[in-house]
């Protein structure tokens, strides 16, 4: 008896020790977890066969649904609606704009059937005229003061934690970790640093072309909505090619407008890759969609080629220990 | 005697280590490299009032002009004219196109002439329609087959010696070493890590979008001219902050193009800035220009600037021990 409690002792602080060792504490055991250490020890294995080169290991996440939520809204609409009310008291004019006033309301059905023509007229009120260092304080200033409707915590703690987790496992590893996302690049600037370790330079997103003057005042970017480049579906292959000028080694969507990113990547003729589509499945802690037919259209086509392609699918319910960190967020438990 | 004998074996050694040991020896001592110097031990002494932080380290060199030669013709120019003439024989439709005879027939008047127009045909031609892949692989084909009509060397052996210690000598100092130059993105990234130690993502220039698609072959980047963004002038803040999303805090240049880039990085709020511009002086070795009045226009703005805004002007023929890395490329004598 004593020895086996001494034993227990023993064993107990090592057994410890390991489960907050691990890199990855936030994803269950089970096969997604275990062909993401798979692929990354085989890609690190010098002299292995399925090695990758330091300089060559560059793998790209898309940012919403896959990083942090994008159900109902992305975190950006919600900004542009945010933004439209806390700038209203200001824009006397705008009594006038039936879309402003939608917004104002909380109208959200009208502000929808708007389509793409009334979603540029609200990005053209909320993302441009302002200079690049304006807009960016009134995205941190957002971040600060607005709190999610449904979780109840800041934007910026909304990270999914087991997706944090892989982006330092994955840099832990020599990987260079990019975002290439449909968010707007200013946008997501604003907040990768902090809540990824991702810096602006490597965060790719839709993106429109500044203006550059100077005055007496000195140098001004002020931003336009000229050039615009909206980086979703095809476009995000082109992205990376534009920016990062290499095929990624992996790459990690959540949508069918991420396939082509991880199409690209799987067609990388030097290196064994690696592609990821996290399935939102989960109703209770986060959202579910794609999951009873008729499916919502989001992810379709992904998870048909999935298998043909040896892609991942992370199932969050099943997958994830935890989906925000609690020591940032604990959502209340009944919305 | 003995003892002073002692004394010279004793130092000499260390007086040639110390010379080796020069980061900038292609440098002669003067005014430009104790700019340099008293800049970055500065920047990089922690408590110092100039300290800037590693991650803030970020600085932009223009390419044509600033780290290898522009005059007569940039490289870039070169390819085209090369590659029309290698192309050509398989293009039977082509001994219709009055320009392209032009080209074969090296007469550069009716090129130059054609203007912007000209121009244009002559880049749809060469750097449109092929895979990205395909492009790398001419303009490397390029390099290893051509040679420079002046230098009678390899175009990837032309980087300037001082410029490429520079280089070194910054990243040896934390500094993160990227290309904002109006050359073509494509063109510069196949060169860029072996001329200059620069990786494919740290290089900036004009750029167009490629085209994504997929087919039983495999996904394809194919180049167009659409989109195309043309990075000079006022556009080098715009594709710094686009790509780099941050101001720079040292910038080098040669013309008045690069003047835009030179204000942006001076007006950096944070820290104490560096700027360089070099001014081709030296005919002997490489190119004069705008040194005598009537000033050919490229650099003029430039020098009036350059003292208000605390500018070092680099005098390459005053400046520059080596022009072109001897180890590399011995330029004949007489031309």
């Amino acid at each position: 008896m004593k020895s086996a409690l001494l034993a227990l002792l023993l064993t107990l602080p090592l057994g410890v020790a390991c489960a907050a060792d691990d890199p990855l504490s936030s994803w269950n055991e089970g096969q997604s977890k275990q062909a993401i250490e798979k692929w990354v020890a085989e890609a690190t294995q010098t002299n292995g066969k399925n090695f990758i080169p330091l300089d060559q290991r560059f793998v790209v996440f898309d940012n919403d649904g896959t990083l942090w939520p994008e159900a109902p809204l992305t975190f950006q609409l919600q900004f542009v609606l945010d933004e439209i009310k806390r700038l209203a008291p200001q824009q006397p004019q705008w009594k006038q704009d039936a879309l402003v006033q939608a917004v104002i309301n909380n109208d959200l059905k009208s502000v929808m059937q708007s389509g793409k023509k009334g979603l540029m007229h609200l990005m053209t009120l909320t993302h441009s005229g302002m200079t690049t260092d304006d807009f960016a304080q009134r995205v941190s200033h957002w971040v600060e003061t607005q709190r999610h409707a449904r979780f109840g915590c800041r934007y910026d703690q909304l990270g999914y934690q087991p997706m944090r987790q892989l982006l330092d496992y994955l840099r832990a590893n020599g990987f260079k970790t990019w975002i290439v996302s449909g968010g707007g690049i200013d946008f997501m600037r604003v907040l990768a640093q902090k809540m990824y370790g991702i810096p602006p330079e490597q965060v790719v997103g839709s993106f429109s072309l500044s203006e550059f003057s100077i005055s007496d005042n000195g140098t001004q970017l002020r931003k336009t909505l000229n050039g615009a480049f909206y980086d979703d579906e095809v476009m995000k292959p082109v992205a990376i090619h534009l920016f990062m000028g290499r095929q990624p080694v992996a790459a990690f969507g959540n949508s069918d407008g991420d396939v082509p990113m991880l199409q690209y990547t799987s067609a990388n003729p030097h290196y064994k890759t690696f592609g990821l589509l996290l399935h939102h499945t989960d109703a209770a802690r986060e959202y579910a969609y794609d999951v009873h037919p008729p499916a919502s259209g989001k992810l379709v086509k992904g998870l048909t080629l999935a298998t043909q392609q040896g892609w991942t699918i992370v199932d969050m319910q099943q997958d994830w220990k935890t989906v925000f960190d609690p020591a940032q967020c604990v959502p209340e438990k009944n919305q």
